[in-house]
């Protein structure tokens, strides 16, 4: 009977990325999993997005790879945390108001994806007014996300 | 004074980066910064790296497209950490060894490098079994650090 459990549970846990896959029932094994995960990419997205401060501020110099690399980290971290704020998963840093005001959330999502897609263009064309530009339109998008939907 | 105090104070921040690009100093405001960084930067990688193991062990169709993203991401972090364990910086999950053999510690991350390179050249193929292959050794290079530089 032992046998036969651990079988099914093998099973089951083999099977559920088939029934859900890119999921976050898929991803993470438990709700503390999926908010350390979130919590992780938005710090790396946080930590690279900073580093471009000092450069649109002026207080170090230009350099256009350096912005790329950072930009291109950004870039990727920015399509990461989503699936990782599913139902059951509440907690960390979350208002609730990602659950309970789901459409908004996601409106704020596309309005961060669409601003970083406007700061990738501008760091590839090595240009820092335009670069300044997108990097204060995504602030924004950061700030206007964190005021609905984070705690502290 | 007080004035001079925080013009001078300024200066040296702004000037921080300019002495040494590139380092964990001009990136990280404290330590506390550093390993939060450090441990986000694996959580993520653990996590890409982990969504294709049911893959390799056949529990999972062999999606190349979503196996490709997913390595990309591995790929992405596995540059990215070791900045952030600079002097000063000990603690969190890193053994002293970390700084007291330094060499030995670098030998680590040059080896993960070489393999994720192969990774990502086996994912690029479409081969599930160049993939099998090449995550084996991957797995293999994190284990060897984690046994040697990472505690519990």
């Amino acid at each position: 009977m032992k046998k036969l459990a651990r079988v099914l549970s093998v099973a089951c846990v083999a099977a559920a990325p088939l029934l859900a896959p890119g999921t976050a029932a898929a991803q993470f094994a438990k709700p503390e999993d999926a908010i350390k995960y979130r919590q992780s990419v938005l710090t790396v997205m946080a930590n690279h997005f900073g580093r471009i401060a000092p450069v649109v501020r002026g207080q170090q110099p230009y350099d256009p790879e350096q912005v790329k690399a950072d930009v291109e980290i950004v870039a990727m971290m920015s399509k990461l945390p989503w699936s990782a704020f599913g139902q059951g998963t509440e907690g960390g840093a979350a208002r609730p108001a990602v659950w309970s005001e789901g459409a908004k959330f996601k409106q704020a999502q596309e309005r961060l994806q669409g601003d970083i897609a406007k700061l990738v263009a501008a760091a590839q064309s090595g240009d820092l007014a335009q670069v300044r530009t997108a990097y204060g339109a995504v602030g924004a998008s950061c700030k206007a996300c964190h005021d609905n939907f984070r705690n502290r």
